[in-house]
């Protein structure tokens, strides 16, 4: 899970393994506190992660998203984060979608009905994330079907760095928000750059 | 086609109807003339344009696209931008391609093998290129199998206004860059803004 100081709320770190949610963790406490930051950090289990937060952002490759969904349980009434990307790679990266039409589709399929799914944060690079002396001045695009988690969503997103939330539609309109990050992927490759966000303006 | 002034190249304006064509240089002149321009401006029909034009750009709506070709030649040898996107509309927009993958490859599989298709111009909004008084500051991803036809194109892309040219590999990769024009036409709806384009940062 991404991972910036936040007053507004904790982070709970979920892995497979616990220590390496807990080295995760530790890593990020020590960089917070050279900055003189603070914020609630928790290593856990993916499971308990998902029983203790309200949101649950899947910080995961898509590969791993289905055999990680299906070890878990307890998504009742949560807001489900997806910043997942299918994406393939010949000579180039391309959209590489499930039948459902998108990795968010997929998850909501997944889930119980009372679980909501959005899709945000799908065109954030990973590394950018990790540095945090830097702003992230990005738009975020958010694909949802629930107007109250899209609020919540949207303020998350708002309350990060300089990034700006912007509705895109319902979560059937999530693949063109995921199918951004294989042409920014592209651009970075073919243009010599690094790490390629995107502004909406 | 879309008009700017420019000191590098004429412009020529094609129409199944030379009037309207040449009612369409009239006011682009009138334009031009009123900011102390110049351009080379011709009113012609689609097939002239074709002869006379070394890069022919497809500005017109997807549906128009196969039936537009189909009565057209003389396309060998020449350079094809299309900023075509094939996009359909229910309570949102969604990227709705053609079986070849994308509008780009089914214009390149209508044309003969000489010619050069270069996805181009995609996401930028009809409206900005009329408003002659402000600056077009977006980013611009082509995609081309020609390296010699990309270096061209991106040349072109850069010599407008404040627009900057990515390469954004070949054109099979063109369904992602044309997938964004729903994307910004859902994200100026929902959020109620106008003519949304895209800077890659």
């Amino acid at each position: 899970m991404a991972l910036r100081p936040s007053p507004n709320h904790d982070v709970i770190v979920g892995s497979r393994e616990e220590t390496k949610a807990i080295a995760t963790c530790d890593l990020c406490r020590a960089s917070l506190e050279e900055r003189d930051l603070a914020c609630g950090l928790l290593g856990v289990t993916n499971q308990r992660a998902v029983d203790e937060a309200d949101v649950v952002v899947l910080a995961i490759p898509f590969k791993h998203v289905a055999p990680t969904l299906k070890a878990l349980t307890g998504f009742e009434e949560k807001i489900v984060i997806s910043p997942v990307n299918p994406i393939e790679r010949t000579t180039y990266f391309y959209y590489a979608p499930p039948p459902e039409g998108s990795a968010a589709m997929m998850i909501r399929g997944m889930l119980p009905a009372s679980a909501v799914v959005c899709a945000a944060f799908n065109n954030i690079a990973a590394n950018k994330w990790k540095v945090l002396g830097e702003e992230l001045d990005y738009s975020v695009a958010v694909c949802c079907d629930d107007g109250e988690a899209k609020q919540k969503v949207m303020e998350i997103v708002n309350s990060i760095s300089n990034l700006r939330a912007y509705y895109a539609g319902p979560l059937a309109a999530a693949s063109i928000v995921e199918s951004v990050t294989p042409l920014l992927l592209n651009i970075a490759r073919f243009n010599k750059l690094r790490d390629v966000g995107v502004k909406f303006a």
